[in-house]
């Protein structure tokens, strides 16, 4: 199916694009910054547009940005400075799914949402009553630094729990469980007056393959998407989600030839006139490997707005994107009613934000910046807190009796990555706590010295470890570029094998239940040994409190 | 020699304190406190105050406080934050030896003071000329943030190549270079309208022991401290330097029962009547564990100041400090007169401040938040980033032809830690560009799995490394609380190990000359090797340009 307006050129080819076109054009991009101030701060210079780009594209027109990095007070001023480089309203978005504090440092990271899927089968009052609270926290924080766009919820159902990058990240593992705490966390947040956005259309929860690094590709009929996928992104559209992301993937019943990011058939057909949505529909990334590589940045964005996205997120090439556009526009190969068309979505969702507060930036107020830096440090409420703490609490679990055998021991502890964790600081309790009973830590990444040898049956070099007592510490998710959910590590044959030596002390998962789902049953009962599904220090503190660890004098990484 | 004023005591044992005596106390106080503006976001919770404990104490008068950590935009909020808890004007300071960046996150981070030490030899002029723009960079960042005192430059003499704590943070090795370097850095500094600190007196580069672990003690007598300790600080306080801060150690000869800080033989004696410093005498951390741990925190500042200090850093607990303060001083112990003089040289040393620039924080100003934004954002100017790179360039060596040998290898890093290391985010130049040649990362800390093997011949396990030549990284140098300035580990047998075997590849040492200069001996004249003083990206990207990796696609976390 071709999106209507389409077929009905309105502009002759021999036509000069109209004066403004370029940047009417520039209104539906969405490019990528960081949250940082300076250029020199920047952590992935390759994707995070330099200030004077930026300067120059949101000059030109450009409509919205996706921030990532820095810290909240950072965002706060980032936010002002790029919309005084704008002269017209911006979208400013970031994938705070977990809560600002998962991008911005000093705001509120909480548990993942899985966390309340969970609880949704045995108390779903509960349940979408705090999955309102995450929202209005999510909404509120980022709304005070600026933000006026959330990128969350996720409305994918993670019913594959090999997926390498949804996981966690869902509301649910089944449609009505992420559905119904989708729809509650838009309501509360919207609510906020800010923007929400359902994600990924029309659903990336049964993947194999991470999207940032390849095309997943997926069978699914309608009768199944309508049976799984689906239903989470009606719940989300009838709460009045402003926005709907498009997913990098194929969906070869629907569409043999384009992932759902540049199919008409998904985006006009399925999700406007089947489903109804008449709100925003941004693309993905663009940049993802998935598109990028084989469309090129012009095309990927023609086609992706040829097939009814609104709003194109991180074209690879911003100037070429529009550059593309505006020659599709001026060519007629599509109609500049299509373009008034997202303009108008546009600008409707912007009316429906509520503006900042501006206290902080009065004019009048005698001490600007001493407000605003009041304002940052009280960003966190006691509300705030206490949803953490109940969120925290809630999502771990654990079993055996508390305690350890006395050190020296090792705490041996897994990570994607040593030099990149914000939950793993020098003082974090994963580290002070069982450095307090005299286990030293040992950690492996994918940087580290090997800790393997050969033997499938045995993979830990044991014999390479201190001596004394294991206590073994996994941080396993899903994570985005990972590649893996962390199973490719035969974590239950280390299990078995320090359980043969009489090393095991304890086992603490942060992250994945799947992982801890595979290795609870080969515990003995009294061994202690739990599972938190945040990896947040504040989850840390809580499982190893079970476990028998009490609090470190050194401890640090998270107010208590 | 006792402090004269303290042999006359004014007031009676029985009088009460009087009106006032409490906040005056206060006044001497510069207490430790996290650059950041909220309370989760502090990193050493047991050391960074509070801010409803901040709130307290500089309520009640207290006078100063030491910052660490955050960024430059949140140490604008923050030194406007602490200057509105305060009734009065605040000494707001940081251990800025290297450059801002060094501390606070988006400021310019330059090369160690060493380095101009080196080059002084070879072009003293030169030397000097670019120690002044180190100052003078250094001073208008911090004054831009709203810090008003640097501690630096250090004074010692880093004589010692073992010291594990001074090591190149030093001017020189030599009297005569750290003096002349040092005063310049002062002169060029405080004509920016801050005060500098010159420390650790009377002179910490010929320890063994770190002072932040245990009592360094030293047989020196006045001789042969006239002849190496004392010159940088005599050439310092010529230029005008507006503190001098004590060393935690003892000179026996000097004064046997106690350390430099609590010592009125070093302070009144040796400071101030024979090297006539009119000046802020301030105490290097008073906890210490050299200090805290034998005298405790309210007998530690009352000694100390009984000594001759005027301020009290960072007592190991502030009330307790007041309380012992203001018991001295109604006892009759401590003379009131002293306290007046105390007090005084504060006020004057705040008098030589230029006020901070208001132009941001002017409440006719449109658009407050908008100015702190691009100041911030334009911190680091041109001129600094042509001296990053002027001193980038000239502290950098290298031998041997360009270029590695094709991958797949081994990139083998030494750091100190990898969870704590600013200098290498994941798109450091030391990570990237040699995996864009096919060099895999293998980083060894003190948390990863071991390296080593039981052979001290041999000690590296190099049948536990991938296959393939390998490029040693080493980021080694003198670092406060490691112990140790990397000496432990025996990195001439890997050297002599990795040659054996015809696997080493490449050498790059970042930080100590003393480890590149008992390594380099050892390399073949045609293996790509060199050192660069300083650790941090730019570095990175210098060195491994002279040894023929070039700039990777993705790299970041630098400007250029």
């Amino acid at each position: 199916m071709r999106c209507p307006a389409a077929a009905t050129p309105t502009t002759g080819v021999t036509e000069a694009p109209s004066p403004g076109l370029r940047e009417q054009v520039a209104r539906l991009l969405v490019v990528r910054g960081s949250g940082h101030l300076s250029d020199g701060q920047r952590r992935y210079p390759r994707w995070e547009l330099p200030n004077g780009e930026l300067q120059d594209l949101l000059a030109a027109g450009v409509g919205g940005v996706i921030l990532l990095g820095g810290s909240a007070a950072e965002l706060r001023l980032r936010t002002e400075q790029l919309s005084g480089w704008a002269r017209h309203p911006l979208l400013l978005c970031a994938d705070v799914e977990e809560g600002v504090g998962q991008r911005f440092e000093g705001a509120t990271w909480l548990v993942p949402p899985l966390a309340l899927g969970r609880l949704f089968a045995s108390a779903p009052e509960q349940a979408l009553l705090l999955a309102g609270r995450y929202g209005r926290c999510t909404a509120r924080q980022a709304r005070a630094l600026g933000l006026n766009w959330l990128l969350a919820p996720v409305c994918d159902v993670n019913n594959n729990r090999a997926n390498p990058v949804i996981n966690v990240r869902a509301w649910g593992e089944d449609p009505a469980t992420a559905g119904a705490l989708a729809a509650a966390f838009v309501a509360a947040a919207q609510a906020e007056g800010v923007l929400c956005c359902a994600k990924h259309f029309p659903g990336h929860g049964d993947t194999l393959v991470d999207s940032h690094l390849a095309l997943p590709v997926l069978p699914h009929d309608r009768q199944r998407l309508e049976a799984i996928e689906l239903p989470p992104f009606r719940a989300a559209i009838a709460a009045g989600v402003g926005a709907v992301m498009t997913a990098h993937l194929q969906l070869s019943d629907l569409d043999p030839e384009r992932p759902a990011t540049l199919s008409a058939r998904v985006l006009e057909g399925l999700l406007r006139v089947d489903l109804g949505f008449g709100g925003l529909v941004v693309t993905d990334a663009l940049v993802m490997e998935a598109i990028a590589a084989r469309w090129g940045a012009g095309e990927a964005a023609v086609l992706a707005f040829e097939a009814g996205a609104d709003l194109l997120l991180m074209p690879a090439d911003a100037h070429t994107a529009i550059d593309a556009l505006v020659a599709a526009l001026s060519s007629g190969r599509i109609s500049l009613a299509r373009l008034t068309q997202s303009l108008r979505r546009r600008d409707a969702a912007l009316a429906r934000l509520r503006p900042p507060a501006s206290a902080a930036d009065n004019p009048m107020a005698a001490r600007p910046l001493l407000q605003l830096a009041h304002a940052v440090a009280q960003l966190e409420t006691a509300e705030d807190l206490e949803l953490s703490r109940e969120l925290v609490q809630l999502s771990t679990g654990s079993q055996g009796p508390s305690g350890l055998p006395p050190g020296p021991g090792v705490n041996l502890i897994r990570v994607d990555s040593a030099l990149a964790n914000p939950f793993l600081p020098v003082l974090a309790p994963a580290l002070q706590r069982p450095l307090g009973k005299g286990y030293a830590p040992v950690l492996i990444d994918g940087r580290a010295p090997s800790p393997w040898r050969a033997d499938p049956e045995a993979p830990l070099a044991i014999e390479r470890l201190p001596q004394g007592p294991v206590l073994l510490q996994l941080f396993v998710r899903g994570n985005p570029f990972r590649g893996s959910a962390g199973g490719e590590e035969n974590w239950a044959a280390v299990l078995r094998q320090l359980l043969a030596a009489s090393r095991l002390a304890g086992l603490a998962v942060y992250g994945s239940p799947y992982l801890w789902e595979t290795l609870q049953p080969l515990l003995p009962p009294d061994l202690p040994a739990g599972l938190s599904l945040a990896q947040i220090p504040l989850a840390q503190a809580q499982l190893l409190e079970q476990l028998g660890l009490p609090r470190s004098a050194l401890e640090g990484g998270f107010t208590d």
